[in-house]
């Protein structure tokens, strides 16, 4: 391939690295790429660092060592981050998502890829500080965040099943768990060959009330000997009288719906964390 | 802001466009953004073209008019879906997916942004020729291909459910439908608020066998007064005695698997569209 100029160079790396969030990419498959010398292209990842940083919009990290390289961690700025609270809460204060037992309609959100994308980024901001081999979530509204939450963080989702009779998944492991808000017993399942043994999971769902769906997944989590290290969720109903589950991010805190259908919500201040 | 070099504003042009595909970006967000010029923003853009061209990795339009600004379309060159569908079909015939009843376990894959990433793109590619207004498809598995699909289409996803007593849902309709290959009756439903009438909604899948369940969703729109305009699914069973539907997209063609565990796959021809 003919050379290519600097400012097209940092073209196809800006874009290599944000499709591959997390993980580390090789000065070599760049210079291939691109037909250029290791220490030019040193010189571009410099420029793309630079202007990801100043912009906010992520950081370039270097690994160095045999199976070093570079890797892109994504990252918002603040003032975004404010921004899209603010935006969301306004979004969920509409009466007309109010649907009947008084629930807020929204699933079209969380199935929202504008939405769901930044969200994701903000929950695997403060979800990666901690080393994460999966993210795992139960169907199903929550699935698009954590999908993206476990492609910012480099890492495989794995999805707990309410029913345990699908003949693609092989063996199975299930538990009951408790509703936190209204008590009920209900079930989950995982294929037996999702999880590694000793991995560290974290759980990213939509909503958290009382915990029961935490607290569930941390048991089926201690069945595969696998522990829970991080929960992050979009909408915290801090209005719920008893929690389960302690130390938990989110985007959203939702504290009541009153009997008109007004809507009482702000962005989170993770005071708990 | 300072001023920044054209080196810096390409990359953070290239940032912008990859993470908002299909959306129309006006200059003036560039100009806002960088502190320049609309023309010096326009020739920015032209450097972003050629190279993500020259690299197929996707196209950027222009869009004149008021409304006007730029587009991006993701892509992906011949040879690199090429060896993507080689890959998958490697990893697919690996005899300890085998599961009892003679299942091939791919539930790890549907779940892999690096997989899904490169597969929705295809996918998009395919689906994307014509309008399209949302999304569709039904729990679980094909879940985070079909949000990749809608996220590169830059619409929003619609999920439907296989059972019909979400408080948090409000309204739905559900309809039965008649699994292709089993013969068995099922349900699906969706929320009333889901879709806007007359919308051309495309189908997106882990599996298509008998295609039972993309005639149920074509069946499901009608009550929406919807259209389905297309449909698209990893794999195709190919080895399947009736198809209850035509023209559609895959990436991969499974023939069969023997009593043996043997796994007998290609990279799809889609010879049927």
């Amino acid at each position: 391939m003919e050379k290519l100029s600097r400012n097209s160079r940092v073209v196809a790396i800006t874009k290599s690295l944000i499709e591959n969030p997390n993980k580390v990419i090789g000065l070599n498959k760049f210079s291939d790429l691109l037909n250029a010398a290791k220490s030019t292209i040193s010189e571009d990842i410099v420029i793309v660092r630079e202007v990801l940083e100043k912009l906010h919009m992520g950081r370039v990290e270097t690994i160095s060592g045999a199976a070093g390289g570079i890797r892109f961690i994504n990252g918002i700025s603040e003032e975004n981050k404010d921004n899209f609270g603010e935006q969301l809460c306004e979004l969920l204060r509409d009466p007309s998502r109010i649907v009947p037992g008084n629930f807020i309609y929204m699933t079209d959100l969380m199935y929202n890829p504008q939405i769901i994308g930044k969200a994701g980024v903000i929950l695997s901001e403060y979800l990666g500080k901690e080393k994460v081999d999966y993210v795992v979530t139960v169907e199903t509204k929550g699935i698009p965040l954590a999908y993206e939450v476990a492609k910012n963080l480099g890492v495989e989702l794995v999805i707990a099943r309410r029913d345990n009779n699908k003949v693609t998944e092989g063996p199975t492991v299930t538990i009951n768990y408790v509703s936190g808000s209204s008590g009920k017993i209900q079930q989950m399942s995982l294929s037996k060959k999702s999880l590694k043994k000793e991995s560290r999971c974290i759980f990213v769902d939509d909503f958290l009330k009382g915990g029961g769906t935490a607290k569930g997944i941390n048991d089926l989590l201690k069945e595969f000997e696998c522990e829970l290290v991080g929960i992050g969720v979009l909408v915290d109903h801090t209005g719920a009288e008893t929690k389960l589950v302690e130390n938990y991010y989110s985007i959203i805190d939702l504290k009541n719906v009153d009997k008109n259908g007004v809507v009482d919500l702000q962005p989170s201040t993770n005071k708990n964390i």
